[in-house]
């Protein structure tokens, strides 16, 4: 079997604030940041850094925010996951569900941030790292 | 100004045990991982996942790790650093230095795993995200 792990999207970095965070690496990296976008079914509001291959950051948004248990144990924020591009995301699930690692939730692909199909891997399994992969055609 | 940082060249991600996350990805992800290389000089031993963007393993080495700490905290491991490429990294210094951002160190850049000049900054300045620089012609 080739690889099926084709290309690291993005890098998702959580901060307390997404306002200070866009102007941090506006004025440090003369970076071109997009436009926060909430995202309340996710329960986030994301920016993404401009680079060839993105970085994106996410603020929590909500009550309920998946990172918002992150953000209080990392008051500064941090690196959150790593979204990595797959082929087939069934086959993917299969396949690490057979090497024993564990796919959080019903185990059935939701659509993410970019309307893609996206699993998360627990991060016990993958040394600390959650794992976010999307379905890329 | 246009953007200087360039590319994500890889994310580094601290392990305790190179050789069961090596396995892991290889039996997870069917991954070509790199056999390990240890950097004395740097206190770790590396190992790179073959993604077309890539993703670096690292484990201690010695016992002046400057990643033995973080894994002492994290003993799953963890989601270690970001490695922006950026074309002039004096350039970058001075610009950073001049937007209030803390280099790490002498603020001299030194030669990084790939031979290339390197300078880390301060994660408290970057949102609890150590960036690491390195300047590709």
């Amino acid at each position: 079997m080739h690889d099926f792990l084709t290309w690291v999207n993005h890098v998702a970095l959580a901060v307390p604030s997404l306002e200070v965070a866009v102007a941090r690496y506006r004025d440090s990296f003369a970076a071109t940041v997009s436009e926060p976008l909430a995202l309340p079914e996710h329960g986030v509001t994301v920016a993404f850094v401009a680079i060839a291959n993105t970085i994106e950051r996410l603020e929590p948004l909500g009550d309920n925010s998946p990172i918002a248990s992150f953000v209080a144990k990392n008051p500064d924020g941090g690196m959150h996951h790593i979204y990595y591009e797959v082929t087939d995301i069934l086959a993917a699930r299969d396949r690490l569900k057979a090497a024993g690692a564990r796919v959080l939730g019903s185990g059935e692909p939701k659509v993410g941030a970019h309307g893609k199909s996206v699993l998360f891997l627990h991060p016990k399994d993958f040394f600390g790292t959650l794992i976010e992969l999307a379905e890329v055609k």
